[in-house]
């Protein structure tokens, strides 16, 4: 069973669909009308329905949404898990068997996703269950891992890096180019060299520029360029954090 | 001519040996043997040189070498180009025919180019000369446009975000990664899907995230795992920029 209609509960869902051995019993949310782009055939039930069938209940819901949830299915005996790299086993405390499937991906419903490459962390409360999590992610990806709440919620904040940060680091960039009345596409080329430079190489050999020189002079430059005082605050900063890399 | 022995200088050479309508008659550098990587059959001559058939000079050497590097040709009548994208014309003042030659892009030695599609980006002094310069890169690039040095050095900037400081997050996220004491290939997956999310829509469209959607409960919950103070402020100063470019 798989709670939940946002993005990650969509991509879920085609995904189960698709993978052999196991079969996606039926779809729940809140709001039914929220499923209308969901495949047809599988069964939509509302909030707190429970199925003697289901081996595992996946909540594929925001982090707020989890407890709310959860109140529907207190004490049920079954498998639940939630998909949240942040969030505790605690979190689903009215029910016992407790776990954590956490795919490490970004999810935009548009984008096909080929769930065998994407790394599932899986943890559970009771040793008993792990095989059986195991087993069902096993299914969808090739890379299934038993990770501790600890290490996973170190997983989050990196990804928060790899993911939001570069990703706002590129539309200021965007941004700066526009504000000067360039077209956007000048720096496309430049965009794509640095995506394959950071995964052929690491980040830390891939890396060139004023700061990782030390070259204050152009850095200065860049400042006076910079107008507004958080603006300048921000470009030092990030260039000294990249300063001290490179003096250790 | 081209001047220099550096990344830009070694790519640089190796397209012009390959554009048609363009010969290279020298390679120049302070220290001959630092040409040793180049190409054999390229006559190589050092400082100060000056060839009777050469149209054009290109300094491929640092923004604080240019300087010195002019003073060895001071009152040439030849045009003299620079490859900087924070410079100004004036920098060649021994000169009367200045140039800018600033091809968009970052460049490591290992790493083939494919200079076709580098934007280049030119300007000159004298309005005679731009004819020649925009033959010339065009031998080299599909992509050749005559843009200011104001503008030129927004471009510049804009690059340092798009490549520098979202490398630099990519770093930081693997850092985080290795001290959890996972493997950083955990992380590729997400960073590959990052990658082409970012070239397919708009950095803005592409956002997800804690500071995207104002998840203020997430956002405490990774202060709390950084533990030093600078990585505290580094995270809200980017989460606060992120909150902002939404809110708008």
């Amino acid at each position: 069973m798989l709670i939940g209609s946002g993005n990650l509960a969509f991509h879920l869902h085609k995904a189960l669909l698709g993978a052999e051995g196991v079969s996606l019993l039926a779809l729940v949310a809140r709001r039914l009308e929220s499923l209308s782009d969901f495949e047809a055939a599988v069964p939509k039930f509302p909030m707190g329905t429970l199925l003697e069938d289901a081996d595992l209940y996946v909540l594929a819901v925001s982090d707020h949404a989890i407890a709310p949830v959860m109140r529907h299915y207190a004490g049920s005996k079954s498998l639940f898990v939630h998909t949240s790299g942040a969030m505790g086993l605690e979190v689903l405390e009215p029910v016992q068997r407790k776990g954590v499937f956490y795919p490490l991906q970004t999810f935009t419903k548009n984008r096909e996703i080929n769930f065998e490459s994407v790394p599932i962390c899986i943890e559970t409360s009771l040793e008993s269950d792990i095989a059986i999590l195991s087993t069902i992610a096993g299914t969808l990806s090739k890379k299934v891992l038993e990770i501790s709440t600890e290490k996973r919620r170190s997983l989050h904040l990196a990804a928060v890096y790899i993911n939001n940060f570069s990703n706002h680091m590129v539309y200021l960039g965007e941004m700066l180019c526009k504000k000067a009345g360039l077209p956007e596409n000048l720096l496309y080329p430049l965009l794509h060299e640095t995506c394959e430079k950071v995964q052929d190489l690491s980040a830390y050999e891939a890396q060139t520029g004023p700061a990782r020189r030390n070259d204050t002079q152009t850095q200065q430059a860049h400042l006076n360029l910079l107008k507004e005082a958080p603006d300048k605050e921000f470009y030092k900063m990030i260039s000294e954090s990249i300063r001290r890399t490179y003096e250790q």
